[in-house]
């Protein structure tokens, strides 16, 4: 028995949460609304497509054109959509609540505005793990696509068929995504196309392409590619010419049996599997890989995305500040708060592959502003507690405020991790720190992907070499230093500071006395050969509208101490929100004030990093670096005492 | 600063449900009861241990000696007792509800016999998956141990400290058990031992092992050498003399914080992750392993235990039945059933590695008896019911009534999957495939792993030879085959039989009505160079106590054809519980009757598998395959009429 030939299109469309409106408007006009217009030309080209959540909300609103063409088309059959998590998690790393959540507020608004409720889903960045299938049947979900790397781990080399898995006997329907026909098209003459499609034609299988739709208009020279020079129009004439069939995931789904079961461990697209790792073990994965036979495909496997967490702590303290904000939100039926948090979920912010994920600032600080929206219409806690909320087998003490929320890992320094500043929904620490990126001792990249965003040249800009110096520890606030006397903010910023202390990264004992978390660490500054005996002593306190860090630096020795400490703060601002001054800074243009007592103007510099995005590579300001230090000499068992006081004016002052 | 050594016990044993009451004894007898005595009369070497849910059963029963030694341990503070699934489940393949069930139900004896409720578990075979720790944590448990691998896939190097992980923000801590102390203890020296030991006190690290308790007297040679010969009175005057640390793993916990946090993918222990390979993939993997250098170990890896759901069909069916009486028990709060779900859910029987397991038959056989109580003491459907059970994308058709429940996969010759006799509660066709195993053809086996039971010379059995051809499909019921008039039953069992139909695994059409499966294939049979339209027109139907399989054979050409048509079926039964008579076969000892219609005495052979153990390679009788045929010429257009009648006799005439 020999099936025809069927071509199976899924286009996937995104947006993060927090991206720019001209990223939006520019995203329909170079690419999402003429796809729609030559496909609306072609009805017999039926296809899947699957648009995530912030898109659809602004294709509603401000595409109408967009809109009702998609309505048309998937009244008349030609379109089938793809549900999904609404504001495109990945759904293996938030809670099972709102995996639940998300897919069902997908399902619901394309019945609500589509009339057709999703029975696949596209799985955001094709995160799979094998517990997927029960979350997705639970949600009424039928089927999902894979990468054919999914498949090959498996050792299945057929990647022309679809398969099915399942979970606790919950079953889940796969499409492997044809990685050959992810580089041929768009990018490649029909006749490329027709011979590989003639190929799959005589295996008779299937032609599995879900893919993103940026390629189609929006990727750096697609457009005049796809459109000005017509290769959208040609493919599908020679689709139609060629009388190649086009059918919907779904048709296919209810014409044909699976070809088998399947197990399949987590993986993701393969370049994921290599990003996810650390700089020097992609190179000896890649390294492995090309050096093996093919056989070993299936055996040789790379990170898998929850590492991510390890590779950036600031993606793990993002994650796990949603998961604290998740449970509270459970606890109640607020549908609102719900969908802040949803958006608080969104991916992009989490990693860093081509695209500037982690690196963007306005992805990470839309992130944090939608977690504590939610946070804030749910509930208002008081005083300190104690939970290792990023779980690192130590425990933080929290505080919610009215103003301001706090996170203080004793165990780092009795550092700040988080300022959150509820007036603004804004974390003040959400600033990324500098570190090592494979990219960075290779240029231009190697040429692993197809034509398109990965065969770039990029080129670094002018002073990136300035950048390659890496942080040593993440850059919370209130780390306590002891420096050496030689050592000035410019010698900080390179990293070549000489830490003569043993607080900033080191346990704190932590008391908390009703508002007042103490801590307190007995340590030792190294001075000449010498080695004194120091005891640091830390307030934190939030009163009213003020965040307060007192100090009290105990010398232990019966001898002097000439010291010179600083406490370092690192704040997410943009330059214009900023004012640094001998007596006074202010924080988020003038809203917030920064007293340092005794009084002192606070050494200080950017915080940029060097990052790839699809278009090349970009230098982010991340934020400010304060670094409030005092010299003092203190004798036997004297104390110095400071304080640094972070206050909120209020709406009628702020600028 | 410098941690003093602290080594780290964990013995964990475990014998299946359905195991044979002679191998308990013998277990106690060579090991548990020897191993307790000794570790009493040294109260300072703390250790933790894990006694399965079946062991603690027969204990609490049988052996009071133990039973009260090991309370007398706990309450002195020597043993810490680790919880786990009660009846030893993998884990991952079991419905989250009957996790969360197992594991409370073991937190509670332990709790309610021991005043120690487990804040660790022994995690089944070490089957690990990252979505384990939200699990775990709900069901109270703060840790667990698992395999150097898993945390070499994961890019970890140092093992001699413990970890934390994390599933939707509930942590998880992990042990990594040392390899290498696996091989040492208690195969070898106390003075090579102490060699390593004292490696890893100068890394200032944990000696951690968990391992089988089993090997303290119940592997081969170990009862000799462990005891007769003293290794462990050595061995534990030696950690008394060396003023060796021991703790408990609890201890440790509460006394150092974890050295980092992890996310380990799907992993079990080394050797399993081949064992779940097909031979040729595995002997590949093996290839690959050996020539690649040590820094592949990271991303070089096997396949996980769901796939022996794909390497053993027999597997598969077993868990999924598990899982369709699962959900029934679930919708209840019949505890009585919900034990004898757990008990059916003991991993032994589904998966095979150097210990029989699936191959057992008697282990097989418990899992069915204790699924078949579960469902009969939550409910009797009546009627067909339509469902893919075993999750192959294709609907089987499910009855279950007084007597007999039957599964029938019409997909696949319309044959009969599961013969259910509710009786007795037993699954008449459990019947395993002949299979090709790596170790057929390599002997003796590798010396991957250490002394003990996997470095034991092993002898094929003599006859082996004829058991090293392998079946081609599943061995089901009522499967129609159309034989070449030469074929005989002696063809059949080797395997050389012409098969000239396209029914055995074909598709059938299925309708019901009323209590009556109707099945019907419209194929061809070759006969000589002619090809001729056939149909197979089967109904299925349980009527009281008989189960009836009748045939309606049609010839549909024009012409006369000379059949040989055969409906195989295959039974599990003893020799001693069959009858195979010219006019009457009886199984089960006389209880259950199989009338052949025209009355024919069925061709017959025992199924025989060869598989190992930990002692050697094993013949075993999986039961018979009966093979009712009749040969007969059709004229055009006439039908042949037949049928198999499987009759319970009431228990008053059974012997």
């Amino acid at each position: 028995m020999s099936d025809p030939l069927v071509f199976l299109l899924a286009v996937h469309n995104h947006q993060p949460v927090g991206n720019f409106v001209s990223v939006f408007e520019q995203a329909f006009e170079d690419c999402y609304r003429p796809f729609l217009r030559e496909l609306r030309t072609h009805p017999n080209v039926k296809f899947t497509a699957h648009y995530s959540g912030p898109l659809l909300e602004y294709m509603r609103d401000k595409e109408g054109e967009c809109w009702e063409s998609l309505k048309e088309m998937v009244s008349r059959g030609q379109v089938e959509l793809l549900g999904g998590g609404f504001y495109e998690p990945i759904l293996t790393v938030i809670p099972e609540e709102d995996r639940l959540g998300q897919l069902g507020m997908m399902s619901r608004f394309l019945e609500e505005n589509f009339q057709a409720r999703p029975r696949g889903i596209w799985l955001t960045e094709r995160v799979w793990e094998p517990s997927l299938p029960r979350t997705l049947a639970q949600a009424g979900i039928e089927y999902t696509l894979l990468d054919e790397e999914h498949f090959h781990y498996a050792g299945i080399g057929d990647i022309h068929s679809y398969y099915v898995t399942e979970d606790q006997g919950y079953s889940l329907k796969l499409f492997p995504i044809d990685k050959k026909l992810r580089y041929l098209i768009p990018f490649h003459a029909t006749a490329d196309i027709e011979t590989y499609l003639r190929e799959i034609e005589e295996k008779n299988g299937l032609a599995i392409l879900g893919d993103d739709g940026e390629k189609f208009g929006l990727w750096p020279g697609t457009k005049t590619w796809v459109y000005g020079e017509g290769w959208l129009v040609r493919f599908l004439d020679f689709l139609k010419e060629k009388k190649i069939r086009t059918c919907t995931y779904a048709e296919i789904l209810d014409a044909r049996p699976p070809a088998g079961r399947v197990y399949l461990p987590p993986a993701s697209y393969e370049e994921m599997m290599e990003w996810v790792l650390e700089p020097r073990d992609a190179a000896v994965f890649k390294d492995l890989k090309a050096k093996n036979p093919p056989e070993a495909r299936r055996y040789l496997r790379g990170g898998f995305f929850r590492e991510f967490f390890l590779k950036y702590p600031e993606s793990n303290l993002l994650n796990k500040r949603m998961v604290l904000v998740s449970r509270q939100v459970n606890r109640t039926a607020d549908e609102e708060a719900k969908r802040e948090l949803y958006k608080g979920q969104c991916n992009d912010a989490t990693w860093h592959g081509v695209f500037g994920g982690i690196y963007f600032p306005h992805l990470r600080e839309a992130a944090y502003e939608h977690l504590l929206k939610a946070e804030r219409m749910t509930a208002i806690e008081s005083g300190w507690r104690k939970m290792d909320y990023d779980q690192d087998g130590r425990d933080e003490e929290i505080l919610r405020d009215s103003t301001f929320g706090l996170i203080v890992k004793p165990a780092f320094g009795g550092s700040l991790v988080e300022i959150d500043h509820y007036p603004s929904f804004r974390n003040l620490t959400d600033v990324l720190s500098r570190r090592k990126e494979s990219y960075h001792s290779r240029q231009p990249q190697g040429t692993e992907q197809g034509k398109s965003i990965h065969e770039l040249v990029k080129e670094f800009p002018a002073g990136s070499e300035r950048l390659f110096r890496y942080d040593r520890r993440p850059r919370f606030c209130a780390l306590d230093h002891f420096f050496s006397p030689e050592t000035s903010v410019e010698k900080f910023e390179r990293g070549d500071d000489e830490e003569r202390g043993d607080f900033v990264d080191r346990p704190y004992d932590p008391e908390v006395q009703g508002t007042i978390l103490r801590l307190r660490r007995e340590g030792r500054v190294r001075i000449g050969g010498d080695s004194l005996p120091i005891r640091v002593y830390k307030e934190i306190e939030v009163r009213g509208r003020d965040l307060i860090v007192r100090y009290r630096i105990k010398n232990l020795a019966d001898r002097p101490a000439d010291l010179l400490f600083a406490s370092e703060w690192n704040f997410y601002q943009i330059p214009e929100e900023i004012a640094i001054g001998p007596v006074e800074t202010t924080l988020c243009g003038g809203r917030l004030r920064l007293e340092i007592f005794p009084t002192k103007k606070p050494g200080s510099f950017s915080l940029r990093t060097l990052s790839q995005s699809e278009e090349g590579y970009d230098i982010i300001h991340q934020g400010f670096c304060l670094l409030p230090a005092w010299h003092f000499t203190l004798s036997g068992e004297e104390e110095f005492v400071a304080h640094i006081r972070l206050s909120d004016r209020d709406a009628a002052t702020s600028s």
